[in-house]
């Protein structure tokens, strides 16, 4: 069984693609740009909307349905916004396709089917939701409005990888209206909170919570919370953004409510995403030279059960051993599942459950049964642990937690010896050059370092973990007196 | 406390118009012909989704994403599916935006952007998935492939009604692959059952389940099976279909599996798929002319309980019973929630209710407690029963079943009397131009008859209950033997 994974040392980028490949997760489509989200990839990805989900309605969000479409006259109304997106939309402009009269067959696009005023596939929805919104909002008793919408969205990029970067992805996008801006602002936090606890407790990926640089920021934010992780190869990946909007929406499409006073106001807005990115770290969080690695709460199969049957040997006690602790196992809502495959070998089965990632395995054959000695195989640390079969279930139920917890604190142990904080440029530029990672340094906060900077070692401001005057520290490139600490990275 | 519902026999358009708006469970958009569906109606979809999606997967099907795109030579390769679904077509020509040099602030089409191929936004997803299953399948061992996508779908329309007809809609779509026409074909009726189960048990809305004729068949399948529901207003509602393709796409895409002795055949096909239209089924079966009516097992709300504070009245204890009796439903499952708004009046929260069609609500007041008498409303049937507070928890709790099955007999009986087998055509002309309604009837199968029909009463064939000989019956426009037993119905 001849493993298909290139090494992360032989190359880290052929690695990533080969376990999206070989895992089932994803592939390239016929669509440029786009992906097919394959089976066992969207089970992953189901598992992540569930629970982002539960965490959003238990917040006080409702899920509602906004059109694909943007009329461009909407498009173009937060200038700031439109600008941003201009480049890379996908735009409607015919609703009609007729009969090619030079070719049998073959259709063409109806010349009189042309748009009086064309479609754009929405990059994002501020401009349909607010312009909702003006509707749906008079006085103070109309807000808070916490909607978020789970969508599939069209950024036309030129270079794409699955997952990371894709010309359409999924994902969700929140969209909330209030009548003060402290309440707006509490509302962003909130929301990267329940990002960055997401992905440190389900997807075992700590993060670093901070504010985009203006360069950084949103489209039409007046300010960008994020969180950034750090991938395996040093580089940091953008897995969140929760943007304070300010009015900037509420004027482009003039919605304005009337406080307890009669007098009318601008309203204040959020809006936050994380998309099937998030996939793509989770894969290049964990995964090694094997395979894909899951963490038990986000992993479709938890544990894997492959019965062994050899010759001779006695197929109802395997059996039912296999379907009584499957039962014990799915009774108490661990998914299991039975791996009993007739036209595949041990061996391919072995290799499939470690390229998937399934976070234990068990075989159960007739030496076990009479040795009443299993062993379960642990995929993140690659070793196994033996039960009798009376402690199995309760060996399997720990662990869920357990590797959890070891998957976490590993992360965090890689996100801390791979964060350094310098005082220097020439230790900066070592750092980048070398291993990369998060270096926490001093910023003067102008535009022109965060460019300089950039353009020099391609490291960028991921993020500024606190808008505070970090007293005394000067800013690593210009000598000046620093206005922030902040993460540099290279990153995705 | 105005009602705002026009009364169905005033204008039935306009009460399901008002139901929709009023209920709050979606609007039109600034989008031609696309809604918005708003948080509550979002909420029963989320409701729909969950069980069918449960259904799904209990049969072995798995979710998986698919491309919004399909590019246009993709898109005519199945003749007869893209014909059919050429006129209704998105068309996306142009991938870019760029600022207009006479309109500061605004934008146009770059015309430097335009698509060497035109990709057209998905009416239905056959041609992007089967191009994909190329990939995927070689052997028998390949098969079947049991997929199923919940996405947005555009299919251009010219004349929309909220839900029941418009040009973005979410659906499921499911597209499985086999070895055999005989396994293909199951598939086709187990998800017709599926379908059925669904509509009869969860919506309460009973349905006949049926073949297509030729013309109302899916442009590219060999067989469509459907579910058609039957409206208030006597006319049909398709809610569902289920088609059989046969091996068109696979020959369209020349997908080839190869069987157990190596020989190759072209892969069968199915597709099936339910849409927010069944949204607009559910408000017309049930709904009345205070609001919307739901069924309890679809309803995001099952218990609203208000809590009445008078004053110098207990407010503890009031809040108390109001906040047991809550936790006690929450905590069985049962969706309650408690409308403790201060800025609306009691006849406001009550007429809120009733539009909403929450199924069952509760008043606590300090005069209920005193009496330990407290009146549960039934939406369904706007009768009270009464019950003492430790009795509360078991009436509601009971309820949810039996006022489910309380409306399901209820349709029944309302499809049994609206369901009348003729044996001439002026009896069929004088059911149609009067009540309407399910009308059995012989056909003899040609389309000539079916056309004649359709043009002369504007009746269609909904659907052939079974491909039998119906011995000895004639058709009711030809005399001619019938082939089939059919019914005809106006439809939506």
């Amino acid at each position: 069984m001849k493993n298909k994974i290139t090494s992360r040392s032989e190359d880290y980028s052929k690695w990533y693609n080969d376990i999206v490949s070989e895992a089932g997760l994803a592939e390239s489509s016929d669509v440029r740009g786009c992906m097919v989200i394959k089976p066992y990839g969207f089970s992953i990805w189901e598992l992540m909307k569930a629970e982002l989900d539960k965490k959003f309605k238990e917040t006080g969000h409702e899920n509602a349905y906004f059109p694909l479409f943007v009329p461009k006259s909407l498009f173009e109304a937060e200038e700031k916004n439109a600008e941003g997106f201009a480049k890379e939309c996908a735009v409607v402009t015919h609703y009609r396709l007729k009969n090619d009269p030079n070719k049998k067959g073959k259709l063409i696009v109806d010349p009189e089917s042309k748009l009086e005023e064309e479609l754009i596939v929405r990059p994002t929805s501020e401009a349909i939701i607010w312009k909702t919104y003006k509707k749906w909002i008079q006085s103070y008793r109309d807000l808070p409005i916490l909607i978020n919408q789970w969508a599939n969205v069209v950024r036309w990029e030129m270079r794409t990888r699955l997952f990371l970067r894709t010309s359409e992805f999924l994902w969700q996008e929140g969209h909330t209206a209030h009548a003060s801006k402290e309440e707006a602002v509490d509302e962003t936090k909130l929301i990267n909170d329940i990002y960055s606890d997401f992905a440190e407790n389900f997807m075992a990926m700590p993060v670093i919570k901070g504010y985009k640089s203006e360069s950084e920021r949103f489209a039409g934010a007046e300010e960008t919370l994020c969180i950034e992780a750090l991938m395996q190869d040093g580089k940091a990946l953008q897995a969140g953004t929760s943007h304070f909007l300010g009015q900037n929406f509420a004027k482009a499409f003039d919605v304005k409510y009337a406080d307890k006073t009669g007098k009318l106001d601008y309203v204040w807005a959020t809006s936050w995403g994380v998309s099937t990115r998030l996939m793509g770290a989770l894969i290049m969080s964990h995964s090694d030279d094997t395979g894909l690695v899951l963490p038990p709460l986000l992993a479709p199969i938890q544990v894997i059960i492959i019965p062994l049957f050899k010759p001779k040997e006695n197929v109802d006690e395997i059996e039912g051993k296999t379907t009584e602790i499957f039962q014990l196992l799915k009774s108490s809502g661990i998914r299991a599942k039975i791996d009993d495959r007739e036209n595949v070998s041990l061996g391919f089965k072995l290799n499939d459950s470690e390229i998937k990632g399934i976070p234990m395995r068990i075989i159960i054959g007739q030496k076990e049964i009479d040795d009443d000695k299993f062993d379960v195989f642990f995929r993140h640390s690659l070793k196994k642990k033996s039960s009798d079969f009376n402690s199995l279930f309760e060996l399997f139920s720990s662990s869920i937690n357990s590797i959890q917890n070891e998957m976490i604190s590993q992360s965090k142990l890689r996100l801390k010896k791979n964060t350094h904080e310098v005082d220097s440029y020439d230790k900066f530029k070592e750092l980048i050059s070398s291993q990369s990672g998060f270096i926490i340094a001093g910023w003067d906060g102008t535009n022109e370092t965060e460019e300089a900077i950039k353009k020099e070692t391609k490291a960028t401001i991921r993020c500024i973990p606190e808008l505070t005057d970090p007293q005394g520290i000067n800013c690593i490139y210009s000598g000046k007196p620093a206005r922030y600490k902040v993460i540099f990275s290279k990153s995705y």
